[in-house]
């Protein structure tokens, strides 16, 4: 029972979309079993776009897996995948349904056996997010959301926090693959600013899908990042907003699920505040490859 | 069950020191359930030595409620706890047995709900450190060490990275609680050096005592900090050295527990490069109130 992954009961119950589909079941063996045995292991790690963006077999085949598995039922649907995409698959949003995958998110976690780590599977339609499910790898712990029915955490109502004011405000960011020196310069001013904003701390968990679940549970009040991915932001986007938040661009304007970019608050004014006080790094976006 | 904490089993067992002592029981009520309970609800917030230097009632109470406790049983006993610190205890530590305490470590991750809080006891004579006990308040995770006698999380024996390649490890630390812009220059300046070293990641996760833990079981390969305090060395210094690392001071020298500083490391190798690259931030002495 501890390694039964409760992805497919949610999505057996997320609607017409998806009426009766197993996903992670494959005879005795889950997808979490694979990831929590594989996390125990020794792994085989290669790098991607930079020495610090990282790639292990599980990623790879966990993704596999997950595609497999939904294209066998939804034969006309589309994929997105982080791994798929490292492969060389376009990664465009169409209005046709497409599934965002993020097979392994912390994958530098993962490698470390530091116990952050998320599966994450968001479904849009017409380009339009319509529910998502992220699944906390070590601890008994699944934040699920759909457009307009709530978004939870296990069988528990997400609420995001309602803080306006930075000086009362825990904030979450991430690091990002990119560290050549002017990257880091812009990500560290950016913490100092807010730190010097008086905001209580700010916190890097090493995994943007587990941050942004923080995020959407009241644990955080603002969560910010430049070079995450739309597989990153999938799945999380549908939980924040229907945990009442505000997901924008780092501009202040609407979300842009391709630009590698986010704001996520529990509040509009703290999400506004974010924006005006931090500056842009740039990153290509992820429908450039 | 899940309420239980597991000190009072842990500490029977921790040989003729604590031959039957149950710590945390108070009737049908335990320390972990009152800690847990006060995480769901709104706190009245206090600040100590800085705006980010937070405390509760529950930290408060949960204190007293441990060093009454142990009084009652050891009445020569010495204790420092950060709470009676804070009041105005002195906080010397001489060869007197002496319990050392933190009772809600991360107590900004607790004012906001973020589910990485400890509570932290470790247990001194003739200034060595005998014994140490940390306990992750949300997760079922109790780590334990006793000098000479190995480290546990749980049931499993805990094991040090062995890294030595800065280009391969992860790195743990914390804000601390001063923020003048001095401090955050050199905290900010400390992050740039490791992460420009070709550090996989640096991870702040707001608890000293868990980010200690997550190193004691391998998950990272090096801790530092400035401006932690000597309840949030104690316990876990046993840790990671029955866990077979290297808790040392940032100058590189032996580690001074009431210095307000760390280096703690998988191996030497790793925490003498840590030592190198960064640089000093000033905080006084614990026992220099």
């Amino acid at each position: 029972a501890e390694y039964i992954l409760h992805i497919p009961t949610v999505l057996n119950n997320l609607g017409p979309i998806l009426p009766s589909f197993k996903l992670c079941t494959f005879g005795e063996t889950s997808l979490l079993y694979i990831i929590r045995k594989a996390l125990t292991e020794e792994k085989q790690v290669s790098t991607k776009t930079s020495a610090a963006d990282l790639v292990t077999e599980t990623d790879q085949f966990v993704e596999n897996l997950i595609i497999s598995a939904l294209k066998e039922k939804f034969p006309s649907h589309r994929f997105i995948g982080e791994e798929s995409t490292a492969a060389g698959s376009k990664c465009v949003l169409t209005d046709s349904p497409t599934w965002i995958i993020d097979p392994v998110d912390g994958t530098c976690n993962f490698v470390h056996r530091f116990p952050t780590v998320a599966v994450s599977i968001g479904f849009a339609v017409n380009q339009e997010l319509e529910f998502g499910v992220i699944y906390h790898c070590t601890e008994e712990r699944l934040y699920t959301g759909r457009r307009g029915q709530g978004a939870f955490c296990n069988e528990k109502r997400l609420q995001v926090s309602k803080e306006t004011d930075i000086s009362k405000a825990l904030i979450l960011t991430e690091i990002g693959p990119k560290r050549d020196p002017e990257t880091l310069k812009l990500f560290l001013s950016n913490m100092e600013r807010l730190l010097k904003a008086q905001a209580h701390g700010v916190r890097v968990i090493g995994s943007a899908t587990l941050a942004l679940c923080h995020l959407a549970s009241g644990a955080a009040d603002a969560y910010y990042q430049f070079g995450l991915h739309c597989w990153d932001l999938a799945a999380a986007t549908v939980i924040i907003r229907e945990a009442g938040g505000t997901v924008i661009d780092t501009s202040g304007g609407p979300l842009d699920l391709m630009s590698c970019r986010v704001i996520a608050a529990g509040t509009k004014e703290m999400a506004m505040f974010v924006a005006q006080e931090i500056q842009t790094i740039d990153y290509r976006r992820d429908d450039e490859n």
